[in-house]
């Protein structure tokens, strides 16, 4: 059944295999009025193209993108926005030799096994190709959170394998290929690449984000918490194991006293609770951080089956990403986007004329 | 907007605060044919219920299901499943204190915020007395599960603050009064949580869970894939901060070379996917981790402030858990029920006819 | 896959059978702040309830509304509102010789193919019964439609079999035993159902609907049009066979240049369209017609067939509406006003902020 | 709130206005291993397409369809199915005249005062182009209707104005212009046509259908009964009032004894229902009416407003049908195909392997 949707009210549908025609996908239910135009959402794509750096695949995707509704004369109109990325860089030919292969790790024998066959070509639908047009339709909604509301949205590498950014210098996230704000810590994450791709392996990643501007009352209780759709969102990223909120697993062994996050007339007095309390966030800065796992795709051989149920040996000698966990940053932030600009008109829908009792009192 | 709703093809909608007069449930969407009576679901509450060790909440509920409709003559019908349990032990009067306070770490704030209004009384909609309506749904997946596909749900304490279950015998687990697998560990565990109900404070917990005999072949990408449709659920659950899957944040240090489950004919090697590959089930255990941060109702006095936005000093007297991880066993098992239910139906309603080219090889 | 639910902002879920213990619904999303007591959904209830004159079914229900959570201190809190009505006047036993038939027009034979088996008394699921639920749930929203938005909503009995109400009284709707706006029209219709109940027949009606103080802007081209899911609300009632929007089926006949309403600035001179242009409401009056089929439930004898095959002959002598049209009235008013609350809600969750360029000019 | 998405488990989704760079869609949920390529699609869209006789639009689409996803190696993969359809022959220049005018009849009025704004070329998203992606998307759940179930649909023009068609033959109804069964009454529709057309009108028309191979079991009770899922889908196409199932508003004088349809062990005597009983299919065939109101683009002028309240004159001079009913009838078999396919997997989300009791009955 249907899973190629995300969203009520902020609607977005994909569709899109790695070596097809072209990705896409459509925005249905931005706010009308918006000043929208290729540029806005290119400057997004390209922050998550392959190719730009010797650590990411060298697949060469210009991931152009083509507005083909819902703006007229420059604003959105309220109507569904199309997007189209047509695919240009394919080698189909580089699939040939894994066509009848599960490589360990990948959606090969899932896909083959629920649908009864599979685009076997660059992983078809399941592969982070398919990101794209979620960074394409999340640049629309960030552009609205953070023209209209004053919502900033930034994720970054927090931790590559063992290698931490221990400072954090905002600034210095665009200014390495890692997205990392602690420029020492880049330097030894490019060390430490150059050295794993020689190995033809791949390595994990933490990305840690952090929103500011948010409003108070984004939630729908019990189910659609704020938390909880964020949660679903990340999880739903290709690679991604695991997803905390605020403290995260830290929580496991705080007690009470330490968690509950003290408030004065002049705010939070900390945010142990990562910006939402009862899933509905709270005003104060949503933190949330999560965990992606090594590629799949490795050079090293590693043992396997064939689709015949016949043991075998893999090796994967396409273009790929020695960490994912590098491009899952603009991603990790389109989607957070997607979650918090639907959730926005969900609460919007019960609640515009709801005078809040009290101004927001974010730490 | 509304969010009180989860699931596609087996869908719940749940009601009810702490201190009405019922909460309940409709469970819309159950195949026909399966036997179900109120013993069938008792039971699961029984394992929720408060009030049945000194390391619980006082409340005493009897929480009594009641069966309102969508069964005749002992099988279930097709039509939605009403549920219905009465609320009979309520003593508003202790919330009289902090009617008009934001008790830290708690929802006050927010619901306030969000709605313009609350209900105060025992936390409201926010409490989780919710979550039993929540158990009770989860009985009638989990029967079907259970007798109808061979699926089995186990979730266990797997950590309070940081005391660890060291061994794991699956028997233990309903033995003692923190469904704790390990005998030793649970002995400790009461000698904690007796020292920390005197401080008045609480504790965190991790809770662990495995799903045995999954079908192949659920999960919807590219947003609802299993894992996401998962974390959701968690996340959803009153004090969860944090989910994983499979190896979940361990995956940040590893290398693909480790990572990559391989396969041989006779089944996967190892298990660091935790059941699934590319957002669908591949057979093998679901394996998950799930984060609840210390109950926020703790007698230690903290600084807040009132509806005004003046200063105040907060002590929670009423009846609380002093580790909600506790409760949140069942709760996870529950949840875990319904999100597997509504992916098989939903895998069935596109692929009912797909042969899978491959019998099922879990490790 | 789950059908008991309707509405995305606005949503509720129903559950129950007509003998069962109890139906009742769930209304998930209605705004805070609104006064609710049992007394605005009993009203409504009671317009509906069976057994107030000779012309409906003698089943005496009481129909009592509980409200189980959502209501605090007198106002919705905008958390879900659970609605309950106990079963009181079951008489099963009037259905045991019609347990292993088919009646003639009625929905035992496809739930028995569809589900495999079915609550054969007194119709189940599929019993008008289950209609009250959605009264009650039409109750909250039409009082929110009209005391905060001006929106009154208004349906009558247009026609029975072919019997016309040739004039309109408003205030006569509320006197007469068939909600008919025309006393002469309600005259003849006594007489007639009079000798029909003797023949043990039943007849089909027409009811009108209309709406006024409509807000402008309300409907989600392109699938969710305001006329498309008013169609859809009307036509999930039972017995309902046709669905007409402003001139309805009339339209067929007409040319353009007669079709289209013309506008001044004073107003539109006009309502063809029956208050919707382009699946959004234009701040007209909403009109609508809506055709009932007569009552299955005969006593009159009919050809069928058994649960095995078998030829059989069916006689009908439960207690029935001989015109399910009369209280249907009640019900076409209450999906009415669960489908524009709903849109209300969809509008504001996207346009909220947007200044209509005119002020409305219905005519 | 997002509107532009219809179904459940097979969900299609559109964008696209008249006059912009393209028009298109998804198709998420459709089973895997269908074969599928542009000629299956195409020879839908050509019924559809304008420009095929003197008596529809004179715009010349090409209507080339890619399909960009979801098939490979010429078998559908269960991916998402993207469409796409470029505009080729805009002429925008013509609406110039009508950019500040409300045109009656139109979505002009609504659009602007929903959204503030209006994409005014060729009526933008309003226009009937929009139409096309549906009947693109509905050539895939046809092609697997017909070839999987043997489902087939059948649309026809049953009255233009007062003219009726009075004889049936299915072969006829490909043969003229008009989708007409009668060849002799289509002969006067084409010489009626030629007369409105030269007096600038337009007219209304009735279009009638019919499914045969109805599987027994479709729909969802209560709300998503299969009748109400496809008057939604009727009413949200572009100009219909009014939709009937079965004997539709002929019902209001019908007696029950006349009503209700007769079973033998041979079939149904009858078929009054229309193919829907309770809110299920019955596997007797599908009958229906749809009721199309006349084009509102017409050369006649009409009194209107300008965008500033201002009185105006109104002369629609592009190129229009004068009777968008013509074109409706793929239109209105593209969305049975829709609605059937959906509830198809709906239906076999939670009853897959349920017996049912009988063999189907239809007559």
């Amino acid at each position: 059944m249907a899973g190629s949707s995300i969203g009520e009210c902020f609607r977005v549908s994909t569709f899109g295999e790695s070596h097809g025609p072209a990705i896409g996908c459509i925005v249905d239910g931005c706010p009308p009025g918006m000043p929208l135009n290729e540029a806005d959402i290119q400057i997004e794509l390209d922050r998550r193209r392959p190719g730009q750096s010797r650590h990411t695949t060298q697949r060469q995707e210009s991931d152009q993108i083509e507005i083909l509704s819902g703006v007229f004369e420059g604003l959105t109109t309220g109507t569904p926005i199309g997007l189209l990325i047509r695919n240009t860089d394919q080698r189909s030919q580089d699939y040939s030799k894994i066509k009848d292969l599960f490589r360990p790790g990948h959606a090969d024998y899932t896909y083959l096994q629920k649908y009864g066959r599979r685009d076997y070509r660059g992983g078809g639908r399941s592969s982070a190709r398919e990101t794209a047009t979620r960074v394409a339709a999340g640049a629309v909604a960030r552009k609205f959170l953070r023209e209209h509301l004053g919502v900033n949205i930034q994720a970054w590498m927090a931790q590559m394998g063992s290698l931490h950014a221990e400072t954090f210098d905002a600034a210095e996230i665009s200014r390495n290929d890692f997205f990392c704000p602690d420029a020492q810590a880049a330097l030894r994450m490019a060390d430490f690449l150059d050295a794993l791709r020689k190995e033809g392996d791949s390595i994990g990643a933490r990305v840690d984000a952090r929103v500011t501007g948010m409003p108070v009352g984004l939630g729908e209780p019990v189910f659609d918490r704020l938390e909880a759709d964020i949660a679903k969102a990340m999880m739903s990223i290709n690679a991604v194991k695991g997803v905390a909120i605020g403290d995260g697993f830290a929580v496991v062994e705080q007690r009470g006293s330490h968690h509950g996050d003290a408030i004065t007339p002049t705010g939070f007095q900390s945010n142990h609770a990562g910006g939402v309390l009862g899933g509905i966030s709270s005003g104060q800065d949503l933190t949330l951080s999560v965990a992606i796992k090594p590629t799949s795709s490795i050079r090293i051989p590693r043992q396997s089956i064939d689709v015949h149920g016949q043991s075998a040996e893999v090796i994967t000698t396409g273009r790929h990403d020695p960490c994912v966990g590098i491009r899952a940053v603009p991603i990790v932030e389109a989607m957070l986007a997607l979650v918090i600009m639907d959730h926005w008109m969900r609460h919007r829908a019960q609640n515009a004329d709801v005078q809040a009792p009290l101004p927001p009192i974010p730490a």
